[in-house]
């Protein structure tokens, strides 16, 4: 069936073809007074109203007077599967109260107690929730299981819900291997990574206090060998070499790049490495910001996500996101929505997502504005209406 | 008819006699495992689920399965009688473009353009989408129109919609004026506030580029000689005496406070004048936050509140505001959700709103959340599941 949105009064179709105006960085593509014509699961025609091809009879038209389209956002970093929350630690935290938290290791302890059934729950809800803020592609990561068991679990159930699923075994060395961190580093490249067959991505936190570049080198390489790629957590708590490793082992994208030099961006700008930035992160941890101007005079590509995790950022709203990348990061608006879309889908290697050109599979948002700035302009209101996935209403 | 909400995992009452634990501040109120029961528009019950009277036959039980109930939000500042938005004027600004923006003068000469009903429509939208977010009471300005007859004709549309009715002719001298500021002043004297008969309020931007302390305080005391109560924006821009002059003149509340002294603290926490701190703007402005734990260790009560309008922070989300206020101005939750509805209530001079002890008016929120800490500890993620307004689903 053919579906046709009309009285758009603005597309964003992140087309370079569009890209002529109202975008300092050339790059996102906005049309004025368009419509979006999807057959298929796919986008047949996104241009000017008055180009679009005639409707049939049996076209179903969708007019949404006014308001805004734009490609549905690719969340290209998340972890989600996980038991428990911790509003406890949250709350002390923000109020000066030194706090002794297990951290990651208590969300571990509750991931690894609970059956699949609740963690699968606990998953779909959170999938949901981002759908209906417009999400509509996320990559999830393991992490929280940190045996050979539970994190085989923990792909086995992303699998029933993302194509975007990582590896993320070596998040943090488990108690169990305290004194034996490349123990655990062994146990991940023999045991875990041959058996993570339903993975696409291999990823490690290299940081202060997680793994140290040769680790994550070694488990990096393993993934690659299983026919992974690459991807890393790199220079949130501190600089580090993350983000050179990241070039140089030809990840798709470095993760947080908090801490960044000169000498980094450009690392990751030759080698093509897109940074991920994650402001979900330094706002729910009272971090300083990365400054995205530098990243992009660097000529790094850049891609915005959420890392939703019950941590350090349990956000999984993208617009959230977006409003505080343009306020405390300074993208522009512009950036900023090219950052949570294409930018995302460049970080997951997609190129049939992200964007809204025709052949584009049709994950698209409206939004209840005139304009993807209202985005910004309008913190925190839900504006994002109606979702769709692969052309049909997802809800 | 008596409508019993159960299985309340956290139930946020304002009680004083509930404030025992999991707040610093010891104002919040607090009850785990509680049960709430409204009766002809009233709350009858707060309390332990165990505590609570038996259920009639024909009473309407909503079972909220864990989730938390909290008094609506009080949102005491926000400026909605206007036409047009300033889209272009967020992204310039935020891009770091100059733009010689007309601000206000902007939106002042739209709205006189606009038709009654294009104003109210517009009006009821955000009071609509304000709502959804927990809004339960909303306080509501003039101010875009800056003529006899088009501030009084945002008074009549507000009417309609709000019993916390602001009269806020001073926003700006208006063109007509810019030579002759006194005379402008003269006219809200002479021939608006007569006139102004369904106003609770009289408000005045007194700062930088709006009106001078004397201008304030005339204006202030026209208004008191007509029934209306005084309130002010003081000291956003830069420091003055706004603060100062709040307390002396009695006003039941002092907005933005962005610049302060230990001085003004100390007058306005002696005069019991609230401060109210407005988060989105200085979000939306890129501006320096102001820090509420000197305000709190100064003894001054203090409100939360969206400012929304169309300049300078079109957000109204207070669960935004909120998440902004712990992260960026160091309330902590409790005193965040407190200052969001008991304070806005003490702001407004209201005892019916605000909390949720026996006799209170049953405005409250269910939230999709076990705690109310997750509002600020899940930013942006919509968490406000249904509103009740006096009792009733408001939507
Ligand atoms: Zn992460
Ligand atoms: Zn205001």
């Amino acid at each position: 069936m053919t579906t046709r949105i009309t009285g758009i009064a603005e597309l964003v179709t992140n087309d370079p073809a569009h890209a002529h105006h109202a975008d300092p960085g050339g790059r996102l593509g906005v049309l004025h007074d368009a419509a979006l014509i999807v057959d298929g699961g796919r986008v047949v025609f996104a241009g000017p109203v008055a180009d679009a091809p005639s409707a049939s009879s049996d076209d179903l038209t969708i007019d949404v007077a006014g308001r805004s389209v734009i490609p549905g956002f690719v969340d290209s970093h998340n972890h989600l599967v996980f038991a428990g929350d911790r509003t406890e630690e949250f709350a002390a935290r923000m109020s000066g109260q030194s706090y002794s938290a297990g951290g990651i290791r208590t969300t571990m302890t509750a991931t690894r107690a609970a059956t699949d059934d609740e963690l699968e729950e606990n998953l779909v809800h959170l999938i949901d929730q981002a759908r209906r803020q417009g999400t509509t592609t996320l990559e999830i990561k393991t992490g929280y299981g940190l045996t050979v068991e539970d994190e085989l679990r923990a792909l086995q159930i992303i699998a029933r819900h993302s194509d975007e699923s990582t590896l993320l075994a070596a998040h943090i060395v488990p108690p169990e291997y305290a004194d034996d961190p490349d123990g655990y580093v062994d146990l991940i490249v023999d045991e875990v990574i041959p058996r993570a067959t339903t993975a696409k991505w291999i990823d490690v936190f290299c940081d202060r206090g997680a793994f140290t570049p040769e680790q994550t080198e070694r488990i990096l390489a393993a993934g690659k060998t299983a026919g992974l790629t690459p991807r890393v957590h790199a220079n949130q708590l501190q600089h580090g070499e993350g983000l050179q490793l990241a070039a140089r082992t030809g990840c798709a994208s470095a993760d947080h790049a908090t801490h960044a030099t000169d000498e980094d961006l450009a690392a990751l700008a030759a080698a093509g490495t897109v940074a991920t930035l994650l402001p979900g992160a330094e706002f729910s941890t009272r971090a300083v910001y990365p400054d995205a101007r530098r990243f992009l005079a660097a000529g790094v590509d850049l891609a915005l996500a959420t890392d939703c995790n019950p941590g350090s950022s349990f956000t999984n709203s993208m617009p959230f996101c977006l409003a505080v990348a343009v306020r405390d990061m300074h993208f522009t608006p512009a950036q900023a929505l090219h950052a949570a879309t294409a930018g995302g889908a460049r970080a997951l290697h997609r190129t049939d997502v992200g964007h809204l050109a025709p052949g584009a599979r049709a994950d698209f948002a409206i939004l209840d504005a005139p304009s993807y700035v209202q985005l910004m302009y309008r913190p925190g209101v839900p504006l994002v209406q109606r979702v769709f996935l692969a052309g049909e209403d997802a809800h």
